[in-house]
């Protein structure tokens, strides 16, 4: 996989690449499901979402890590244009998670977190950072995702995903972070959560209401929804996947596949550059949960990308000429 | 509401209005939710998915109800070319049943059963009707869906709904039935059910191998699911309401509404004709949902279906220009 998006290809003339900057965890996970464990593999927020949107962009990443990290991710980041100017390498022991998914890969436990380095995490950008044009504030504390917006030149499209975690204890920080934001990204019990509405079009007109501009929610196998400005909507299913081995980061992986796919392909992002870029997202995330941590990432190609979203636009048609 | 839906002026060019034969169930419901209780209520399986097909195409109505029906749903349907032939006035009380929704309207409790003359009931098809080209076999019984099957010429395409209770209570009748069926139309768990796979998509093809070319698997507020011949998928999303006040009788409209916009402007059905049936059965159900009983479909004019027809294209699509 060397070839990079190629936007023109698809949707416009010129091929922007701006720059994503993205910000959050960078965690060694041990992941259990009914069929299988594995230990000391790459995960954390940010990992996922840098990723993702290095398909599509140049990525700058912020987050922190322990002496233990291994220094081949560091090598592979940068066979993928990753800047990791932003990641602070620390004595210490990297951010540590363990979790167990359901029977039906549904749910799932933590079963133990190590914040180690992470705990004293304070995000130090590059001069070279300040000026990216989009930003992606990968699952992290609301303060600490503030932090990294404060020290921002003055980039043109902020998006953020957040969790349960911060909507239960940390409501008024989220809050104001959520003023300063143009597409929050959560799922939908997240967001049924935060606004005690049960329906989900009340919900997201709702946290509309709170500051971003659009909202996405998540449904899992259930697709997407999001939400724009003026009424604008749009809804989206998920890939039809008869297999999935780890869920892990498949959120994540969505957040960053949609702000490489704008940062890569779009000037002044529109609702319509939203809706493609939900489908983008939509494209990592199945591939995402196809293997354990990052795996199937690291080995996707661009024309597995291509593929899957004209897939998805077949599936999604319904006023197509007779067979 | 005279105006007859005009096939011609979205995907052909020649209105086939081909009659459709629906049965089910006619009851008189009660209905609760936690806002209000209405009672003496239209309801059954036939009653919905015959005025919702009614849109599309003449409908041929079989089904059975007592002495205290009103003779004024007699004529409602005459005016709306709902062909009653084969609807038998026995002396008895009409099938009544009692439900009661949960506070999110999610999930329902039945309060009441109360057969009366729908327990003898042998569909009796009349002669005119034996010729019909599209069958929908709404909800009922298998043993009957299948009797009614025995009485047809060579129907075009037959369609089948079914429920939970069939499935636990009559599965080999039910296995039966779908070995002549081209369409099955069920719910997300009762997918999973009858095939015990908690992916949908595996429970979809599962299906397809227990006879039917075509399932469709309904979401309630997450969509549809569309499988066909050749590894052939569909998803939509549900329209996007914020508010519903009775969810009865969605299912059996969105049936009707897939019969009656195929037999009104399909000759022959392919995949792609089921796409835009699916949309069709979406729009009708989410206009029944709004209003108790059939009160919302009585008013709804065709203009109206066709105007949320191209909201939910708009809401679907992905490769739209810049704005």
């Amino acid at each position: 996989m060397g070839a990079r998006f190629n936007a023109s290809t698809f949707h416009r003339f010129e091929v922007l690449l701006m720059s994503v900057l993205v910000v959050g965890s960078i965690a060694i996970d041990t992941v259990k499901t009914p069929v299988e464990e594995h230990s000391e593999l790459l995960g954390g927020s940010a990992s996922y979402a840098a990723l993702a949107a290095s398909f599509f962009s140049p990525v700058r990443l912020v987050g922190i890590v322990g002496d233990d990290f291994p220094n081949s991710e560091f090598d592979f980041w940068k066979s993928r244009k990753i800047d990791t100017q932003g990641v602070q390498r620390v004595t210490g022991k990297t951010f540590r998670w363990s979790g167990e998914y359901s029977w039906d890969l549904n749910t799932r436990q933590t079963r133990s977190i190590d914040l180690n380095v992470f705990e004293e995490f304070k995000p130090e950008l590059p001069e070279t950072y300040r000026e990216t044009d989009f930003v992606l504030l990968a699952n992290i504390a609301p303060s600490l995702q503030t932090h990294v917006l404060d020290r921002m030149e003055r980039p043109r499209f902020v998006i953020a995903d957040t969790m349960d975690l911060w909507i239960q204890t940390t409501r008024p920080d989220l809050d104001a972070l959520l003023r300063r934001v143009d597409l929050l990204i959560l799922n939908d019990s997240e967001a049924r959560e935060m606004t005690r509405q049960t329906s989900l079009i009340k919900a997201g007109r709702c946290i509309q209401k709170m500051g971003p501009a659009h909202v996405a929610i998540k449904k899992g196998e259930h697709g997407a929804l999001l939400f724009g400005e003026g009424d604008r909507f749009f809804s989206c299913g998920a890939y039809p996947l008869e297999d999935i081995h780890d869920p892990t980061g498949a959120g994540d992986t969505f957040a960053g596949g949609m702000a490489g796919y704008l940062a890569g392909t779009v000037k002044k992002v529109q609702f319509n550059d939203l809706r493609r870029a939900m489908i983008y997202g939509s494209v990592l995330a199945s591939f995402c949960v196809e293997a354990f941590s990052l795996e199937r990432l690291r080995t996707l190609s661009i024309e597995e990308i291509t593929t899957r979203y004209e897939t998805f636009k077949l599936m999604s048609q319904f006023e197509l000429p007779p067979e």
